[in-house]
């Protein structure tokens, strides 16, 4: 019962410290999460009250089926920005049709996310790596911001993609509404000085640090108040800036989606792909959140956590929902212990609905869109190409790939592009592996590349360390480099396979191995196996490879070497040819 | 020169001796040749004479770029099932279209081939794993074998698949021709019979094992003369049995092919298929060849020499043409030293096309059905189920896999999922690598699985192998097992990874190390490495992750341990906690 609904480990000790510590995140992340709540909805083309909707049973679905006990779950701006780009090539925004697309898709990804989990599937998660994600999420930052800009200015503009909207806004610009811009700059302003600017001003009034930084999260909803006053006072909206307007009050009701939507045929890759971005997004932040704390979160039973959220969120007139970074740290900040912050904050939203949403009339769609667009400018960080044409040329690509090709074709081609472009380059690599010729470090047993060690070899023994596991896509590589080699040195009668990086022998690799051992037997030569792991040599044992092995399997390189030399020392008896007993020939220079 | 003209390098040495031999290769391949490409320009849907054709000048195109001494490039049931699968979904079969799609996709597939040799591409090919070759081939087979019935009923049936093929038979059976069946049993009996009876009658009449064999592969030339004759003197044709009918006489005319079709969109898809699929088939013939006779091939000119062969093949009236397996080993068997062999094959089929043409119009087309079935039985081989099975269940599931939606979807569908299926399997199993605990194999310097072998191993240090590079894939399973392993073990103060099996660690896999050093430091504990190989510590060197190692780097995991035990006998100095020195605390049992 604990495995399914983590709410039984963590409501048993809960005490009234506690219940004060989580009451006091669940007021900061309420204050902080109305003016985003509002904003990612205008961001997905929705209507404003199905952000708050969005946070509502969304957050108690979490609390009891989640494994993190500080993540916080709603809308947030990638997942807004592709259920825009799903459903907007299906209904007309703001349509009847759109809606009700948005409810459907988040069914979806929640019955994916649900069944994913059931199926212990979380590990394909992993299948995106870092590098995919920083591109990912830069590129979805710059497109979402370019996609508020409209509201600023006052004009309508459109795309899925950087140049579609570039394009678009630029045959716009002579349209701009200046009263909306008037109103525009200066939030923005304000709402980027918030974000450094407002702490030390109240650190300086003689607030704590952490009361300073808490308090400075609800900046925001300062913004909203003013903008709305301002609105309200000089009749904005007759002026031609684009207002928020009636906002139904109360809770939402509950119904289940329209499941005879036409459109699901056409909204399951984009349910696949918002469920797997979302739960990367969510686990990365909760694994972060969890180790600061020491507490672990499980990936299967997120899935099914996230799957819940989705599914609730369906039901009550929502939209897809994910963890979101800000917002759980904000949590974690302001002092949540168990996922009752989160109860408490969907219980601070339910009242904004019911007794807010009238002030929303007068709200400028400009000061939502400076919302958005301060907030995603955080998660634009281009450090990671520089790190990575540090690190590597291959994670370099990866994240280059995945920046463009999300800017230039929109955010479910760049992901999909960015893992096959990773996996790619991968099994690229694995498919020419690196081969070492190795040498015994002096006065070891260990043995190391000749060419980066002083070590001792013999000219008649090959001792070959082949870098990767052997299977279909490198054997043929393998097997031509071996004879390469062979070729430069007719002295060789032994050649010494050291496996301690062969995980693996697939059946196509034994098969090349098997006509390697035949080719060197023919020509006077042994091939020999060293230091073979369990696995590999259970799956040998089976075959008919090592009866017809030319020479032998060692425990260790060196005692293949020892006993290689032994048995040249005594004269052939195993060995169908003879061995001349030469001494250590040679020893190399480091390179 | 030598190196894109391989012509030149073994014309320069040739002689009498060579040229008797090739001379006597060429006319039994000739021979041999002449009703497989009648056979297998019928399968392919294509009037018998593009058979011929796509047997001269292609023939003669390799023999100047290839690099195989003994390969016979011309038809073959694979390519020839693919083309007509390609080019049925587009255009009538014998229509004029349907013969132009199919000039055209020899050219765009020889384009395709030149393009990847230039590229140096043919590593590509290399993805394909022996199981799913297996699986497909079989699998062609039995499709094959299946789509020729047709023509032994009498009947006509179409379908891409096996279930297709059956259903479209199904409802054609009682409709099947007395005559048509008359002439295809006895044919389909005597053609199995000359497989294997053929042979031991002839030596028993005196010949030699070797002629006798050579001989016994004309036979089914005996069968083309006997029907064709029989069909002539009884008026078959006029009794509903198919006939050949009038064939062009004489050599195809030069022309490119319609560039302008307008199918080429359509085609190029199967273009690929029919290439990659070709080239494996034709560098494995040939690489079997050449190593009986320590000679090599080279992939990347190969694609070159097939390449051109296509090109010839389309400017020459011919269809898709690759290296074939059943009569590049007649080829071999009968002598042939040169590609010589090839260009006297060439010309025999020329002098067919010019003076045997005429006598063809008898032939029944159940004759060449006939010998497709023969020919193609001999591909289907179950046994790679049974192998595969016993060596690894995941090159069974690939074997599997390919021959079930190559007989349900058709081989294109069949060898994608195939390649598909093959690579996620390899990205599976590395996505979860094998963790093995080691300990110190007494006497020795060498580390085993503690689960294996009879190993020394302390309570304060966790020697841990990681079987496996470190990459996106796995590097949070790798920490979660960590951590795991870690909670069972509570006096663990050194974790020690040997990197024996690390090849790669990438960012991704190298921020979990960083945040693996990070927690296990605060928790009292230092995690080292040892026998790191060059490539991955010539990457770790460019990060500030060294510097931030809470313990250090060893040589070798003997030396590791050697040093931490000193170590914690000196008493603590560079760790910051204390160490107990105590005893070897057990020896385990071999499991």
């Amino acid at each position: 019962m604990k495995k399914f609904m983590p709410i039984f480990g963590w409501a048993r000790g809960y005490d009234r410290r506690v219940f004060a510590s989580d009451l006091l995140a669940g007021i900061v992340v309420t204050i902080m999460l109305i003016p985003q709540s509002l904003a990612y909805a205008l961001l997905a083309g929705l209507p404003p009250e199905m952000g708050l909707y969005a946070s509502i049973l969304p957050l108690v679905a979490y609390a009891l089926f989640g494994t993190s006990r500080t993540l916080s779950v709603g809308p947030v701006a990638v997942a807004s920005l592709m259920t825009a780009s799903a459903i907007g090539r299906i209904a007309e925004p703001g349509s009847l049709g759109y809606i009700e697309a948005a409810t459907l898709l988040a069914l979806m990804s929640g019955l994916f996310l649900l069944v994913m989990g059931i199926l212990r599937m979380g590990f394909l998660a992993n299948f995106l790596s870092h590098p995919v994600i920083a591109g990912f999420i830069t590129a979805s930052g710059i497109i979402i911001a370019f996609s508020q800009l409209k509201h600023l200015l006052g004009v309508s503009a459109s795309g899925e993609n950087l140049l579609h909207l570039i394009a678009s806004l630029g045959g716009q610009l002579n349209t701009a509404n200046p009263s909306t811009l008037m109103i525009a700059l200066p939030t923005l302003v304000f709402l980027f000085w918030v974000r450094s600017g407002l702490k030390p001003l109240l650190v300086r009034t003689g607030l704590s640090d952490h009361a300073a930084g808490m308090l400075s999260k609800t900046g925001p909803v300062l913004g909203v108040i003013a903008t709305s006053a301002f609105a309200f006072s000089f009749d904005l909206g007759a002026k031609g800036v684009a207002l928020v307007g009636q906002v139904p009050v109360g809770l939402p009701t509950l119904a289940l989606p329209a499941l005879a939507h036409p459109a699901w045929k056409e909204l399951w890759i984009a349910a696949i792909f918002i469920s797997i971005i979302g739960f990367v997004e969510s686990v990365s932040v909760g694994h972060t959140l969890a180790a600061k704390r020491r507490q672990k979160i499980l990936p299967d039973q997120e899935l099914i956590g996230l799957g819940a959220a989705n599914i609730s969120s369906a039901v009550s007139g929502g939209y897809p929902v994910t963890g979101g970074f800000a917002r759980s740290m904000v949590n974690f900040d302001a002092g949540a212990v168990t996922p009752a912050a989160g109860i408490f904050t969907a219980a601070g939203i339910a009242a904004a609905a019911v007794f807010f949403t009238p002030y929303l009339a007068y709200l400028p769609q400009a000061t939502l869109a400076a919302t958005i667009i301060v907030a995603v400018l955080s998660l634009v960080d281009f450090s990671i190409l520089k790190k990575t044409w540090q690190y590597a040329r291959s994670d370099f690509v990866a994240v280059a790939a995945t920046l463009a090709i999300t800017l230039m074709f929109g955010v479910e081609t760049g992901v999909a592009c960015g893992v096959l472009t990773s996996l790619g380059l991968h099994l690229y690599k694995t498919s020419r592996p690196h081969l070492a010729i190795v040498g015994e470090v002096p006065g070891t047993e260990h043995f190391r590349n000749i060419k980066r060690h002083q070590v001792i070899t013999y000219d008649d023994i090959l001792s070959l360390r082949v870098d990767e596991s052997l299977y279909f896509a490198n054997a043929s590589y393998f097997e031509d480099s071996l004879y390469s080699l062979l070729e430069t040195r007719p002295d060789v009668k032994h050649v010494v396979l050291l496996c301690t990086a062969v995980n693996e022998i697939d059946l196509s690799a034994l098969e090349v191995l098997e006509s390697i051992n035949a080719r060197l037997r023919e020509s006077g030569m042994q091939l020999h196996l060293s230091e073979v792991k369990g696995p590999v040599m259970d799956m040998l044992e089976k075959t008919h490879f090592l009866a017809q092995l030319g020479g032998q399997v060692f425990l260790s390189q060196h005692q293949a070497i020892e006993s290689i030399r032994a048995m040249a020392e005594r004269g052939p008896r195993n060995a169908p040819q003879t061995i001349d007993g030469s001494a250590p020939s040679h020893t190399r220079p480091v390179k």
